[in-house]
């Protein structure tokens, strides 16, 4: 058999002439479990992750009211068609095979935001995904604002080199039309076309599965986190013939979800603000490449236009504090120089990072989607101040759903809590052991606030927990972008606002144990107390009226006793 | 305050002009946590294995028994310089750069072929991270095969664009000399000096603490499943002058850990062979690929030149069976013939990859290596037949040993087991719970082999044990390299290995409790014999000689009875 090494050991020179370029796409093919897609019913998800995720960020950015259709449709045992559409903006032509069909390339991986993707790698992951199993490319249609037609594009790409391969480049008659149905899946009212938009398609190999990691339940919570949003869902599946029907029978009409999502609010959520780099999380390499690339031409004006929270005068006092001669040109700036510099920056009590470059969801609108996914006995959210992590503002948001056991099914009093978790508003449904925010959940000492807890694991209880993150730069555990590091920071929050809402579980659970307590008692009382009235009466000669005063000041003087222990 | 965007929302036009490249030093910069650079202490791990796993790599494709030293040396109070220096073939002067200061660049990744590096980004990443957090630059010592001087290269990471940039180059007399040192860190013996090898340092911001994670344990496994390597381990700390100490008093030596592991055996392992790939672990689209870029004419001679496994008949028969005329020029085959090959060939009956590709450590070497590190009672070692997974061949090793519980420290009948894995002999240190290899030993039913084991969880008892895999491409679960991803066909293999290691530590614990059990019986026969043996003198009248027949006879005939049970 061949093989590609001849015998003998290496030299130097010949392991010289082995060594090569990897491209980040022949990467990223190899170890693609780090993008999502080591599993067929996995990759379904991912792919259906990035392209709302993009879908999503599209229409906010635009300042558009997202309405977003998500088709899988089964095109073989082993095979499905994706298909996102959503009503935003549209990409203008020359940027459609990047975006599509190259691996980090994006707008959103430079700047300090909060946005859903900020990698640049999903959606061309997914297209590279389907490429590798289907031999398809990834099939778009975009419209933008104002356009007399939409481009219609198949690309591919090319592995060795991660650049896009465009195989055909159309232009065609297409509007974005979004169909919504009723509860029984039926179509209801008028088709919503808009004048623009992105419809993006890809075959790739896949399974469906029902269940917490499956596309419907990540299309639910998308709803729940996102009240603006209008989410048209249809998943079809080839109905296999059945084998014991007979041959004539007509086929079965294949099996298929269709469900509708309306939005429950026409307000956008804000729009964050991009920020520039806090100085206080930005390490002395980081440091030393700014102020090589700064357009200022002095280290003082560096320090003040390249930062944010650096007054004019604060850079006067950094560059004073380091020794440093502020009209340097920065440029110019020596190593010894920057680690003075960057000292100096280190010891400059700063105000804290920008956050309105956040959007959280809001307290209101957490209990407003936990009230329309569950019925409980007592709803809490808390939505944290803003903190920051390696200089990066993040936000946690905590909701919390309470149930009596019989009313939620699965969700019983030996059961381990349920944690619903979130992203910058993505639904997070893998890898959930490894998430700062599973740890967090177990890290709470939930005994103190009535809930069972086995040692170094969840709490017990017909309860469920939403958690959310939001910052403008999410530190993933990988690439696939299901779990959260572990950064102590945001453990501390997590952990923060896990208590609060654990504080106020257990003034419910503590009031309502003492309203159960004290009707108890009253029924008690009020057993017992026309007996003693009567008694009363009898022994001290009193009238009706006199009788009716005596109940009436019993009642109150035994339950102020009883009821105020 | 200055911020980079606009007001109002964005259009397609506003949106095409921020999309741009992100070079992959840019996106691991920020993500550096996904390469274990997340806190200083798994840096300064992490640096030390990436440097190690390259320098035994290059020792063994050299044929080089190998010497290694790795020097820790506290700069400051939160930085280190990080030294290995090996015995290798060196490397040639113009790869330098490329090597040490540019991600995915090597020679590892486009083989088939069993190494401790794989992906061409490791150390390059710890230079980045040096760089990063102080600035300094990655210092490079190298003196090939023959030549008169070393090239003394600094290098960094121009992050921008991913590509080395060279500070300095000069030529410098150097020979890699390493000082062994006894048990007590006293110097033994001669230096060794080598007449080639490479040297890499790297200054970065980082912590040093001792424990289960630590570059200490790491140096140590690396020792145990690497039979035929001499390390030398030196870590020197900054003493901190003791604020109670007299002002006058001479400040104390540093804090130095020092150790020589010397080789247990002067064989190397055997070098393994470069596969191609098996037909059956290659999609579609990398079918595709590869046809596109054979240097055959045919189709059948690109089916048996570039695959394993596939003779000239073979690929005769696939052609056939996929309606392909076998002459077809290979690069024009249409997407649909390329779809009817991919069929054929899964459907076609193909002896398993070779594994010639694979180096296990072997179980003699397992042996030796667990009980020249622990005291026990029973050791045992499984090397398992190789496998495939995604057409990619490895092989699994246990190795499993027990001790008394009073007898090691740490190892309680109350404790979970201790777990040490590997990849490709490399040990991993952290991660562990998100590991295939914890999950595998998790799932296995230990109760039925005489361990305790709560539900979901490791079992308890005094019990180490040892998991290797050695694979031509391990699937990590991150670019850290820490956990292995749970591929089903490697869950399987690691359950079996670990299931017969279970089986014979059940034989072993079985027998133990049974020889107690008749140690117990013995001692209560012998106690009781002569008291009988005596009563019967009595009765019989025996003479003495008798009497000591019938103790003979009685002891042998009770313990018959007793221990044949």
């Amino acid at each position: 058999m061949a093989k590609r090494n001849g015998g003998g050991p290496a030299t130097a020179e010949s392991m010289a002439s082995k060594q090569r370029d990897i491209s980040v796409s022949e990467f990223f093919l190899k170890n693609r479990h780090l993008l999502g897609f080591d599993s067929p019913r996995r990759a379904l998800l991912t792919a259906v992750k990035e392209a709302v995720d993009n879908s999503l960020d599209a229409c906010e950015e635009g300042g558009i009211l997202p309405e977003i259709a998500v088709e899988l449709e089964q095109t073989a045992e082993t095979r499905f068609r994706v298909t996102i559409t959503d009503n935003g903006p549209g990409i203008v032509k020359n940027q459609i095979p990047k975006i599509f069909a190259k691996l980090l390339y994006g707008s959103k991986f430079h700047r300090l935001r909060m946005s859903r993707g900020q990698q640049g790698i999903g959606i061309s992951a997914a297209g590279m995904y389907g490429q590798l199993t289907t031999g398809a490319a990834t099939r778009i249609l975009s419209r933008i604002k104002g356009a007399q037609v939409a481009h219609a594009m198949s690309v591919q790409i090319d592995t060795r080199q991660n650049k896009p391969a465009i195989l055909s480049d159309t232009e065609q008659d297409w509007l974005p039309t979004f169909l919504p149905v009723n509860a029984e899946g039926q179509p209801e009212g008028d088709p919503v076309v808009s004048r623009h938009g992105t419809s993006v398609s890809i075959e790739m190999e896949a399974a469906y599965q029902r269940g917490r990691q499956s596309v419907d339940e990540f299309v639910k919570q998308c709803a729940i986190v996102n009240p603006h949003l209008s989410l048209h869902y249809r998943m079809t599946l080839i109905t296999k013939a059945d084998p014991k029907a007979k041959a004539d029978a007509t086929p079965a009409a294949p099996a298929t979800v269709c469900v509708t999502y309306h939005r429950a609010i026409k307000l956008m959520p804000k729009i964050p603000d991009e920020i520039l780099p806090h100085p206080h999380g930005v390490e002395l390499g980081m440091l030393m490449q700014m102020l090589k690339d700064t357009e200022s031409r002095t280290v003082r004006s560096a320090l003040s236009s390249d930062f944010s929270r650096v007054s004019a005068q604060t850079a006067l006092d950094i560059c004073e504090r380091a020794g440093i001669e502020p009209k340097t040109n920065p440029t110019r700036i020596a190593h010894q120089q920057s680690e003075a510099l960057y000292k100096a920056i280190q010891g400059t009590k700063l105000m804290r990072p920008p956050t309105d470059c956040l959007s959280p969801i809001g307290e209101a609108q957490i209990l407003a989607g936990l009230q329309k996914e569950l019925r409980a006995d007592f709803f809490t959210a808390v939505t944290r101040e803003p903190a920051v992590y390696r200089g990066n503002p993040f936000q946690i948001e905590i909701g919390l759903a309470y149930a009596r056991p019989q009313e939620n099914e699965g969700l019983g009093n030996e059961e381990p809590v349920r944690v619903m978790r979130f992203a910058n508003r993505v639904p997070l449904l893998y890898q959930g052991g490894a998430c700062a925010m599973t740890k967090a959940v177990v890290g709470v000492n939930w005994k103190s606030y009535g809930l069972a807890q086995p040692k170094d694991a969840l709490p017990l209880g017909p309860v469920v927990m939403l958690v959310h993150m939001a910052s403008v730069w999410v530190p993933f555990t990988s690439e696939s972008k299901d779990a959260i590091a572990g950064y102590a920071e945001i453990i501390d929050e997590l952990t923060l606002g896990l208590q609060e809402c654990g504080r106020r579980l257990s003034v419910f659970l503590h009031k309502r144990h003492h309203e159960l307590e004290a009707a108890r008692k009253r029924s008690y009382i009020e057993m017992y107390i026309p007996h003693l009235a009567l008694g009363l009466k009898d022994i001290l000669q009193l009238s009706d009226k006199e009788e009716d005063k005596v109940v009436t000041d019993l009642k109150k003087m035994l339950e102020k006793t009883h009821l105020d222990v």
